[in-house]
């Protein structure tokens, strides 16, 4: 029976205790949080087998303690933690960003334990316990980023967890994580809050929201995230953020020109195209999005993914030399 | 029997025959589309009784024409069918933006008829007739704006047909409403499509879609809109939508400055003040939509509504003299 710990019992927490604990588990959850008034839920909707009410309790006996809090708890966590593990175990986290996590592992946790990252790519726009379910990383993509000193069992230990759990692994580097995440998973935080700021501080939003329809009601679902989590997002990684942030202000830009220019109804001028481009751009990611068994490479099981490491490598290159596209004229028409 | 055409075959016109032609009807439907090639698959969905091969024979005995067509569109059809309406007849439209086409209709449309503009508050990601549903407007808002001219019993005709549907109209002063179109519909179609094109257009794109959630998905389906509503939507509300698109980029640019700041991870500072109030604005907002029945404005029904024009005019007073807010340094903390 092998001993999991679970570290913060939010959306991720719950859901990932939930679905380890599914028939003909050979696993034992043991859950804690720094609100321990929450642990009478989790004990109750299933996602753990028992909660402690000290973190050293909590993770002593762990052979996998996940780390499912805040990106900015995490510092302290692992302080706090460190010299309660047990040797050979295995730590992991799910936060978004994982820069700091890695540099943090890599400073705190003691050499006796290994530090695999992770992120599950599930939706973070319905955050909150309440929310949690078996079924959230049925499917998903899993990133995976094994510390440098992390062993092999380790990195085994937890692409065994993320397949128990119905999700799907992938080895990616950290420059090639964090540049990817701050395009489809940051910037969509910051842009939903931004459009909510923007109408709900206009002295009309009262009238302005009776026009609202579905799909302003999911433009902002993202600006319901909770704070701490959008914080440490925009805390964790800054520089990769605020470069996107620069692209979506290009784009809106461009737009705004064309829809002011006198061009703007022409069915064949700039505003249309680019119009088409974006539309072109949807379908394609949607069909790819159906088709993503194929298109995506191979996904490493358990024991011989460490190779794909290079390829995170060759692709990091990429994100490295494609900081110019904008001054491309070829990139859409204009 | 009262006959209906609807000119237009796409989602909201599609949809619209198919609710009007529930159980129990006492209209009778009529389809037309420049396309004719939707006329028998609209015929087979059910959407209408019949079609007519011809512009003029669907629209000359009819007693309410609709106008489902993309707002570019409106001005070509309203002067090719000008000739061809009965006296007495009802026009109304189904465009997202309202300023050109109640000009249109003024300037083009003979005084026999009265033309009463609509606009119903439903999702326009899932543009294409492939999504239409006899239960899309049920529950939704439905914008009404008689024109000067247009006698009580073709308004009376519109909301009639309005609440056949399921939807409930509401009667609004033509510049609040495309103010706030542009900030509730029009602007989140815009972000979405700068959204897509930002991440599709870096040359890491494929790498990068690997990251994408769900919330990813949602974020970028209006991009999804069809390009030519889109391109009408630009042209047709330029103004307002200019003037959203430069809120949107304020909050995306004080996000950025906050973000990129060193007390971006102060959970006291200004960041984590602003995703707060962000987030409140989320949670009220959603809170609204719960309770929209209690706090909104009693609904007009059909015969009494003319008297809310009034209470539009006074909202719209409000929005001219909003502009200034965000000059504002009680709007949030920073």
């Amino acid at each position: 029976m092998q001993k999991i710990s679970i570290i913060g019992l939010g959306l991720i927490g719950s859901s990932l205790g939930m679905a380890l604990r599914a028939p003909g588990r050979d696993v034992e959850v043991t859950g804690y949080d720094i609100d321990s008034k929450v642990h009478g839920r989790a004990k109750k909707e299933g996602a753990v087998d028992r909660t402690e009410w000290r973190l050293p309790d909590a993770v002593k006996e762990a052979d996998v303690v996940v780390l499912a809090v805040p990106v900015l708890a995490m510092r302290e966590l692992m302080s706090d933690m460190a010299q309660h593990l047990k040797p050979g175990a295995t730590v992991t986290d799910t936060a978004t960003t994982k820069r700091q996590v890695m540099a943090w592992a890599g400073e705190l946790l003691p050499d006796k334990v290994g530090f695999v990252g992770g992120n599950p790519l599930a939706g973070s726009g319905k955050s909150g316990a309440g929310n949690a379910r078996a079924d959230l990383f049925n499917g998903a993509t899993y990133a995976v980023l094994p510390s440098v000193k992390a062993p092999e069992d380790c990195v085994k230990a937890v692409v065994a967890m993320i397949e128990r759990v119905g999700a799907k692994p992938f080895f990616v580097d950290l420059h090639e994580h964090d540049t990817a995440v701050a395009a489809v998973s940051n910037l969509p935080v910051m842009l939903s809050s931004a459009l909510m700021l923007a109408a709900a501080s206009s002295p009309s939003w009262r009238e302005i929201s009776r026009f609202a329809s579905d799909d302003f009601k999911s433009m902002t679902a993202l600006a319901g995230t909770d704070p701490e989590v959008s914080l440490g997002i925009g805390a964790s990684n800054a520089d990769m953020l605020s470069h996107w942030i620069d692209e979506i202000i290009a784009e809106l830009s461009d737009l705004q020109e064309m829809i002011v220019h006198e061009s703007r109804s022409d069915k064949e001028g700039p505003l249309m195209q680019t119009l088409v481009a974006a539309w072109e751009a949807r379908k394609r990611y949607e069909a790819g999005v159906t088709m993503g068994e194929i298109e995506r490479p191979v996904l490493p099981s358990a024991g011989d993914g460490m190779m794909q490491m290079f390829l995170g490598e060759r692709i990091a290159r990429v994100f490295r030399d494609g900081g110019q596209r904008r001054s491309d004229p070829t990139r859409y028409p204009r």
